[in-house]
């Protein structure tokens, strides 16, 4: 990471240790506004509200939110009833991303095995810390695993240009460091690979074009921002080579939510024979499910997010509308792509195939999972 | 078409038969403004900033174009030369929509025929309101031949609601009268089938949102505004039981031209095993090409198009900027999507398949199309 972007996480412990800050994402890139988390209802407002957003952060900040929970508790002792209803709340605030449900309850296990009252605050805030150390270093694995990937593509190019196409924000953002998605982009990078991402606006947040864009330009990766609507266009005329995104949940057998759409470029990755590729953590595999279309739940978001608009002009964040005011608008999260559309994975542990057996070749340790989820 | 919707036309020559008077599309939902065009340039504006979109109402505009050239002529006579010249400025307005040079040199080539010079006007006049005429009459029949498809599903449904998705806007404000996509859809409201259309937003203008929303709506039709990047989730689940959509230019062979995502939608549509439809008249046809994805010229338009989202704010139109003032864009309007991905063409002669030997069996006249093209 450049030095800018070096300093910050998107997530992190204040001095005091009783303040989680947080950047507030919903105003970027035209405002760079750190917020404080002081209790568990600003870390539910947080992830509902999409201060925070993408998988792996929303785990970081849930495992947080149960140290707070803990700091916060009300009495002179800390139930464990408490502890897992205020868990319960958190896991709650959102349905889609496996992480925050795997965060939330690693941080509370790990407290409820403590025997020793006085030390429960002091162990959740170590889980989280850890959690997001271990993240944060998940994703600078996926970076190293992916770079072969990227490098093996330049030189068959001969050094030409690598263009990537990726959609929504699968970034350092969206995680702890590095990103998932981007991760393999940045080593490139730094590896000195003439690297070019397309990034796909998302709507209707937008995280690709706000969030994913201000990435890659501050880092100085070259980019392109286009519709969603422009990435089979492209993929027809040979202006993609790979396809790399992000996944809130991926099954044991290969299919992966993601941002709504995210099916939409695999059918054309695979209509035009280009390789599309999801990086994640291992914390984002859901062990327990098999089938992802008719199992991972899909969030309905309020449908003022597609009907407002939000962006600059003249110096001020403002929300436009667009459609008609009476007409009705559907707000679909995510949508799931078949493990027959994914050319492989890239995690922390190595590249595999998305098929139960590759994924489990790499976490022989779930092997047993669906028995024991 | 309601009373409201019947009266107006999208273009339409005004009483003292010297300007053509258009609705602004630029403004809608939010403004309905009517402008006048008085000039050859006039028009051109109009088709190159889109006050006037949609491959038959583009058709039409250049007619009317030809007629302005005529009536605007300097000197005592009309020259031939001159009516040519300003006839290929206005073919060149926009590059991708085959009406437009399908309708402009029409009337030219009438106009050129006429030996009376004292006439040439009033026949340019005559055959520009004969082509907006005729598409509109095209445009009623294809509703006619579409409806059947709709009554089918709406049979093997037992009348429960059928579910339309569509992509960008290609209802009457894209026509003359009743949209080529729309048509079968008020036709099948008309007669009192349960019909819902999912409307894609269609980035980066917003035709989906602006124009085709508001038109349903007007017209009393169940609609519901969705993310270009929602489709594919909606067919996974059952959501749409048929796309209907239109397009800019379809090539003898069946490839067909339309909005950018167009293709994304008919991969999803495929592998959905979802009919996907596109309806048009013959105008769009271009019997001169056979590869749509190597030969239809695809625009490039400006890249502010989609850094600038344009919408209401406190009933004022406001345009606000969504990615990083640095961050490159690109602007591709179109996309090809292959015949194979066609279930057929709703025509004025009825429904073909996506085919060669199934257009030229409703068009034989055009069986040694390449040759004479």
């Amino acid at each position: 990471m450049k030095e800018n972007s070096k300093k910050t996480r998107p997530i992190w412990l204040d001095e005091d240790l009783k303040v989680i800050k947080i950047i507030d994402q919903r105003r970027l890139p035209h405002e760079f506004v750190i917020e404080d988390l002081k209790t568990v209802d600003d870390v539910i407002m947080a992830i509902k509200e999409m201060y925070v957003r993408g998988a792996p952060l929303i785990g970081a900040t849930a495992a947080y939110g149960v140290y707070l929970a803990a700091l916060n508790s009300p009495g002179t002792t800390i139930s464990k009833d408490y502890l897992k209803k205020e868990c319960g709340r958190i896991k709650s605030a959102r349905p889609t991303a496996v992480n925050l449900i795997w965060a939330a309850d690693r941080v509370l296990s790990k407290i409820l095995e403590v025997k020793n009252a006085r030390k429960v605050i002091d162990i959740a805030k170590e889980e989280a810390e850890k959690i997001a150390d271990e993240e944060s270093d998940n994703c600078r694995k996926i970076g190293e695993h992916g770079l072969k990937l990227i490098e093996e593509i330049s030189r068959n190019k001969k050094g030409k240009t690598v263009n990537i196409l990726t959609h929504c924000n699968a970034g350092w953002l969206a995680c702890v460091e590095y990103g998932t998605a981007t991760a393999p982009i940045y080593a490139a990078f730094d590896t000195g690979i003439d690297v070019h991402v397309w990034v796909d606006e998302t709507r209707p947040l937008n995280q690709g074009a706000r969030l994913t864009a201000w990435e890659l330009g501050e880092y100085g990766v070259k980019h392109t921002v286009i519709t969603d609507n422009a990435g089979g266009h492209l993929m027809q005329h040979g202006m993609v080579d790979m396809v790399i995104v992000g996944t809130d949940r991926t099954t044991y057998t290969g299919d992966v939510a993601n941002k709504i759409g995210t099916y939409l470029k695999a059918l054309a990755a695979k209509d035009n024979n280009i390789p599309f590729y999801v990086a994640l953590p291992s914390s984002t595999f859901d062990w327990s499910l098999q089938n992802g279309i008719n199992e991972i739940p899909i969030e309905k978001r309020d449908p003022d997010e597609i009907r407002y608009i939000q962006g600059l002009d003249n110096n001020t964040i403002r929300s436009v509308l667009v459609p008609p005011p009476k007409s009705h608008v559907a707000n679909y999260a995510f949508d799931v792509t078949p493990a027959r559309l994914v050319t492989g994975f890239i995690t922390e542990r190595g590249i595999c195939k998305a098929t139960e057996n590759d994924i489990k070749r790499l976490f022989p340790e779930k092997r047993q999972a669906k028995m024991t989820a």
